[in-house]
C-alpha cells in the first residue's frame, strides 16, 4: 500500500496497520508521500515527496488521503494510468473531478473506491454497487456533516449557538474555522457523491443550492420541538423527474427515519415511492472511523463487481448521466417571524400569507419572555419563489425579519 | 438461473426477471423445481419435480426459495459439491444447517450468498462480508419480524391487539398461522444467522430464550410511550464477554435508533462501545423485496470476497466459533403489576421489589379507569433470575399478577 499522505487519516491507517499483527500481516506500507520528509524521519516505512517515485515502486494500492484538488487529482489520474486500484476519502476530489476520475477508472478497469468519502464510518455505498435492484431509488435525504449535526443537536437540548460550536472545536468536531461545515459546502460536496452514485447524476457542488445553520437560535429549535420535530442539517436529492438538490436546515417530525441521528452521527435516507425507506446510520467522520473503512476498501481493491460504473437504478443511468440542471422542489416550511418591538397577530400573518397561496399548518408563539415578539410558523408545500414573495410582502407590511427552514417527510406511508 | 420452487418469493423472482428487458437479457431461468409440474403447464420456462434433473442441466446459480429445511438441505449441499453458487432467503435452513452448509461452502469455495434471509429489503450482510474492520462489533438488537413489528405499532397507536392481528392478516403480512411470527420463533432463527455473521457464533434457535408478544396491551403501550418510549419486538445479541442471545418484546426509549422504525419495516443496530451504532433499516420482507435482493445476488454469484468465512471481527472469529453455551444478560426491566380487584399501593410495592435489590426508575398508573388496578414499573438493571424470584414474592404477598418486558439501551453516548 502506497499513502498520498500522512495527515490526521493518514496516520490513523499507518497506526492500524502497523499496530495489529493481523493488519501487519495483510498489508505492508510501502511508502508515503509528504511534502516535508524531513519532518518524518521517525516513521517506519519510506516516506518521499515525489508522486512519480512511490508510484515507480509499484505498490498494488494507493490510498488518497491527501485531500483537496491538486496534487491529489495528478496522482490519482496517473494510478488508474498505470492500473493501479485508488481508494479515495477525498469529497472535494471527487465532487469537482468525478467525471474524470471515474470515466478513467472505468476506461482503464482499474478501481476507485471511495466509502471514506462520504458517511465515512458506515459500509453502505459497497452494498449497492453491483446491486441494481437494490438501487432503484428515486431520491434521498441525508445528514452528511457531523459538525453541524452535533451544533443543532446541541442547541436543540438548550445550548446557544456560539456555546454549541466552542463545545465542538474543544471536542475536536469542529475546525477553527468551521465555515465549510456551517454554510452546507461540505454537505453539498458529499451530496454530489451520493446523486452520482444512486441518480446518475453529474452535479459540481455549486450548483446546488445551499443555505447554513448559523442563523438558527435555541428557540428555533424549542419551536420544532413543540411541532413534534426537530431540525437537521440535511442534504436532499431527487432524479425520479426534474433532478433536484439541497443543502441547508430542514425540520422533519419525530418520526422522520433520520430524527434519532444525533450529535456527530451521520445517516442516509433513500427513498421510493414503493417501499419504505432504506435507511443507514453512523459514525460519520473521525480518523479512526475513516481509516477503519479504507483499510476495508484496501482489502477490496481488487474486487470487480458486475456493474461497474454509478450502479444507477436500472434503466435510469443512461438517461440520467450527464450535466443537468437542477432545481429546488416544493416542500412545507417552517418560518420565524420576528419584530424588533411589536407583538405580532399570527391571523394577520396568516391572512397576508394566503393572499400569496401560502397556507399554514400550525403555529407558535415563544414560551418565555426572552423573544416576546416572535411567532413560528409551519405551512403547507409550496415553491420556494412564492414562499419568498409572500415573506418580502410580509417584511414590508409588518416590518418583521423572517428566517426559513424547510420541511422534508418521507414519502411512503 | 435454476429456480428451486415458485411459491410467492420463486414467482416474484420469475416475474421480475421475465418483465424487464435488461433482466431478460441478464438472466435466463433455465428451469424450476416445482411439486406438481401438471399444475405449472403455462410456465414459460422448463418445470421439474426432480432436483438431480434440475442439477444436472448445469445451471450457473441455483436460487433456493423452497423454504424448510428437506429438500432444500439435500439440493444445497448437492450443488455446492457440484461447485454451483447457490442464493437463498431461507432462514430455516440457515439457522438450522448453517454450521454444515457454510462448512461446505467454504471447503468447495463455492459461494452460498443470503442476502435475502435477513432483513429482505435491505442490502447488509454484503457491506460487512470481506470487511473486518466494519465488523468489529460486539453486539446487536434487531427488529427481524414485520408481523411482530406491524401489530405492535398499531398497539401503540390504539388498536386492541386482536383487531390489530386482524388487520395484518387482511393486509397480508401475517399468515393465518400467525404464532411462528408472534411467539418469536421466526426472529430467533434469523438472529442465529446474525450472530454467526457478526459474532462468529454457532447457535441453534433453541438454544434462545424468547417471549412472545400476544400478552401486550394497548395501555402496556401507552404506558411504555409516558414512559418516553415504545415496546419493539426485539432480537439481541452480544458476544463481547459471554455470549448473550435473545428474543422478545423490549421496552426502548424515545432516542433508540430502532424507534422509528415502525409498522412492516425492519432495522437492525450494531454496536460497539467506541463508536455512534450502525442503524440499517428498510423492507423486511415482501415477495417483492425479497426478490430483488436475490437478483442482485445472483449477479454477485461468482463474486468472492477477500475473506470468505463469518467475517467476524478481526481476531474475534477464532475463538468464537463452535457451539456456545447462551446467557440472558442483565437489563432494565418494564413491568405490569395488576390486581383483579384491589387498588396497588406503588410504595409497597416498591419496598417489597428493593428487599430483592430490585431497585424502581419510574412508575405509572392507568390514566383511565379501564384497568384502575395495575401499576406500570420501569426498574433499574438487574438479573432475569433476581427479577423473576421479587416478581415471585410480590404475586404471592399481594395475590396480583405481573407480566415483563426487558428494556434495551444503545451502550454509546
Amino acid at each position: 500500500v502506497a499513502l498520498l499522505g500522512l495527515g490526521r487519516v493518514g496516520s490513523a491507517v499507518a497506526r492500524l496497520t502497523l499496530g495489529d499483527a493481523w493488519c501487519r500481516a495483510a498489508f505492508t506500507i510501502t511508502g508515503a508521500l509528504v511534502r516535508n520528509t524531513a519532518a518524518r524521519a521517525g516513521v517506519p516505512f519510506p516516506v518521499v515527496s515525489d508522486a512519480r517515485a512511490l508510484l515507480d515502486s509499484e505498490p498494488e494500492v494507493v490510498v488518497e488521503v491527501l485531500g483537496g484538488i491538486e496534487p491529489a487529482r495528478s496522482i490519482v489520474l496517473a494510478a488508474l494510468e498505470r492500473g493501479i486500484p485508488v481508494i479515495t476519502a477525498n469529497k472535494s476530489l471527487l465532487a469537482r473531478c468525478g467525471d474524470e476520475l471515474f470515466d478513467l477508472s472505468e476506461r482503464t478497469g482499474t478501481p476507485l473506491r471511495h466509502e471514506a468519502a462520504v458517511i465515512a464510518g458506515v459500509p453502505f455505498l459497497c452494498a449497492f454497487s453491483g446491486r441494481p435492484f437494490a438501487s432503484r431509488v428515486s431520491h434521498l435525504s441525508a445528514i452528511l456533516n457531523g459538525t453541524s449535526n452535533f451544533i443543532l443537536t446541541q442547541v436543540a437540548s438548550g445550548t446557544g449557538f456560539d456555546a454549541a460550536l466552542d463545545l465542538a472545536r474543544r471536542l475536536g468536531y469542529a475546525e477553527p474555522d468551521a465555515s465549510l461545515d456551517l454554510d452546507g459546502t461540505d454537505a453539498a460536496e458529499k451530496l454530489t457523491i451520493l446523486a452520482r452514485h444512486f441518480g446518475g447524476l453529474s452535479l459540481q457542488p455549486g450548483q446546488i443550492a445551499r443555505d447554513g445553520i448559523a442563523r438558527l437560535t435555541r428557540e428555533d429549535l424549542r419551536c420544532a420541538g413543540a411541532f413534534g420535530g426537530t431540525i437537521k442539517p440535511l442534504a436532499c436529492a431527487a432524479w425520479a423527474d426534474a433532478p433536484a438538490a439541497w443543502v441547508g436546515p430542514a425540520f422533519i417530525r419525530g418520526d422522520h427515519p433520520l430524527f434519532p441521528v444525533r450529535g456527530i452521527a451521520n445517516g442516509i435516507c433513500l427513498e421510493s415511492r414503493l417501499t419504505p425507506p432504506l435507511v443507514f446510520s453512523g459514525p460519520g467522520a473521525g480518523p479512526e472511523a475513516t481509516a477503519a473503512t479504507i483499510l476495508d476498501d484496501v482489502l477490496n481493491a481488487h474486487r470487480t463487481e458486475p456493474v461497474v460504473r454509478g450502479t444507477g437504478a436500472i434503466g435510469q443511468t443512461a438517461e440520467g448521466l450527464g450535466r443537468v440542471t437542477v432545481s429546488e422542489p416544493p416542500t412545507g416550511w417552517f418560518v420565524r417571524v420576528s419584530h424588533p418591538a411589536d407583538r405580532l397577530d399570527p391571523l394577520g400573518v396568516a391572512d397576508l400569507l394566503s393572499t400569496f397561496d401560502v397556507w399554514i399548518q400550525r403555529t407558535s408563539t415563544p414560551s418565555d419572555t426572552a423573544a416576546p415578539n416572535a411567532l413560528w410558523l409551519l405551512t403547507h408545500p409550496c415553491e420556494r419563489a412564492r414562499l419568498d414573495a409572500a415573506l418580502h410582502a410580509l417584511r414590508a407590511a409588518a416590518r418583521c425579519d423572517t428566517c426559513t427552514v424547510r420541511v422534508v417527510e418521507t414519502t411512503h406511508e
